[in-house]
């Protein structure tokens, strides 16, 4: 097969700090429930699994954003549950509530039992949407792999669902650490494989998502978080079609822990809305490019608020290379799409000066 | 009235940096749902807020930990939206819900028509809890005083309850910031008069909650939580029953933050987990005392554990006053009182090296 040139490489020359002409953005869950198109596809699809499963139909949503925006990155629509779904958990989504699991992960004889994930096998239905993508994408821009972080997918695990307290998997870590560590291990080891497959599917760079890490001490970030997200960034193909595929890091809350995240491995750290990018700049920018960090909620601003806010965080960030503009997390389903559009339109137009 | 001698001032002292033979301690939310005797005085009110508005028996779940535990401070049992249910805002706790309010305040008018609180007459089932509790602990230890932060308070006004994207308040800050800023200072004077109220009552040390400040950005943090709470440090009653009213302002997740925090004119900055409490004293130590900071999920290990954890903290504050000990945020309610019992002996026990 062969693959079309990339007309628009700016994401990818970012987040390894080569020059680029203005700065590329892209908006975390920008294939979402804020656009009607997608809310009609997913309506087309039953339910959020039946969409994610379904690499025509996800395919599609991950062109919608595109199609509006002049976005400098596609990013496959998944979840970062199908891995643990596939490690035999049973994930499902009642009605109106959030993801939940049937087999939750509580002893040592469940962490026993779980198999280690054969991406190419048990989630043959992602690298189909992969590779459709690509092909769709015809080389307009790069497309983003991801999977969430051991930590993180555990949590979901343990817990059987989302949680406030994490008190389980807390409880778990406190009295139990060896099987935490057992069951981060072989989590870590599944994601290796499925990003992997991602990559050599076409996925041009990946992020790992430790939307949960930020409730850790310390201590225990380090252990039974980035460390984990350490090996996985050890194991990552990381050249391919002849190009690096960069690694993006995001730990949600993770602001005190920059100079340990950027000693990952990665080639880039996201970062979530509570910091001062230029602070991050300053602490971390001479080793790693940097990713974000709008709050989301800017977007329900009037278009003016919109662009004085992304000026701001382009002033904050400064002149050179090394920025990947983002929301620092994901867009929130009211925000009107005409919003999300000046927000793309203002960090081009913005930006310009600062580059070249 | 004669005010009995105060028998252990550790705690002040500690606030004060001042010397001290141990590590003083108390926790978050100790008078809760994780001791058995709580649940039946509880029972006993009939509702949450029933327990709120009786004197006798919020007193009374104030003492009950003080009875079980070595504790440096008793911390008057009331809730942090007495003050917008003062304000008409008409709080209420479904059957296994949080905390709703029958009129949610969203618009220029509904922050027109809100009233000042005066805490004397609105709030005089608090003053009297006060009263009663000083009298019952005849010196024993002190008591804190407490009110939640501008912004905490209004995050639950303006959402209706409790929030995870603050999608509505964000909204206002993002449109009508002046609106929002209105709001705040109307709650701010509330909470002047609120905690000088629980001064004059007997309250020896007073406490802002400030949990949701963490969800803002460095700058809307300043302009939006922290202001108001500088504000609110300046118009406090300092001194009362000739002892110093030391001030501690606490921001989950501000530890970002920590500098803008010490500034803001009290005495000791809280702490969450997510920060070294070493890394916290070198930055602010200097001029503030600190509270904290261990994760509260601890107390769910072993007492082995529970203790590692203790000196860990201990052995990262290093020799000296200015520290108090307590959790990051509030004991959970599964936690084995047993577990809390270890936790509070280990930090006098295990302290003393670090002082003297």
């Amino acid at each position: 097969m062969t693959v079309p040139p990339l007309k628009n490489d700016r994401f990818l020359r970012a987040l390894l700090r080569q020059p680029v002409d203005v700065t590329p953005v892209w908006m975390m869950r920008q294939a979402g429930r804020y656009l009607p198109e997608y809310r009609a596809t997913r309506a087309q699809a039953g339910s959020f699994l039946q969409l994610c499963t379904n690499p025509t139909l996800a395919c599609e949503v991950t062109l919608q954003p595109l199609r509006r925006f002049e976005l400098d990155a596609a990013i496959l629509f998944s979840d970062i549950l199908t891995v643990p779904d596939a490690m035999g958990c049973g994930l499902y989504f009642g009605e109106g509530e959030g993801p939940k699991f049937h087999k939750p992960v509580r002893t040592e004889a469940d962490v026993d039992a779980l198999p280690i994930v054969d991406a190419a096998r048990d989630l043959s239905y992602v690298m189909d949407a992969v590779r459709l993508i690509r092909r769709e994408l015809n080389g307009a821009v790069p497309l983003i792999g991801f999977s969430g972080s051991p930590w993180t997918i555990a949590t979901y695990m343990v817990e059987g669902g989302g949680s406030k307290e994490f008190a389980i998997i807390k409880r778990m870590m406190m009295s139990q650490p060896a099987v935490l560590h057992a069951l981060l291990d072989k989590v870590a080891r599944s994601v290796i494989d499925y990003l992997n497959c991602q990559i050599a599917a076409g996925a041009q760079a990946v992020q790992i998502f430790d939307t949960w890490g930020g409730v850790l001490t310390p201590h225990a970030y380090r252990e039974f978080s980035l460390q984990y997200m350490q090996t996985i960034v050890a194991g990552l193909i990381r050249e391919h079609e002849g190009r690096r595929v960069p690694v993006i890091v995001f730990t949600k809350n993770g602001g005190l822990w920059l100079e340990a995240i950027a000693g990952c491995g990665a080639d880039c750290v996201g970062l979530d809305w509570t910091i001062d990018i230029g602070a991050a700049r300053d602490r971390i920018g001479a080793t790693v490019s940097l990713q974000g960090n709008m709050d989301p909620a800017v977007l329900y601003g009037p278009p003016a608020r919109i662009r004085d806010e992304v000026a701001l965080i382009l002033a904050r960030f400064g002149r050179g290379a090394g920025h990947v503009f983002n929301l620092g997390h994901g867009i929130h389903q009211h925000v009107d799409p005409e919003h999300a559009k000046v927000f793309v339109d203002a960090v081009h137009e913005l930006s310009a000066r600062y580059h070249g």
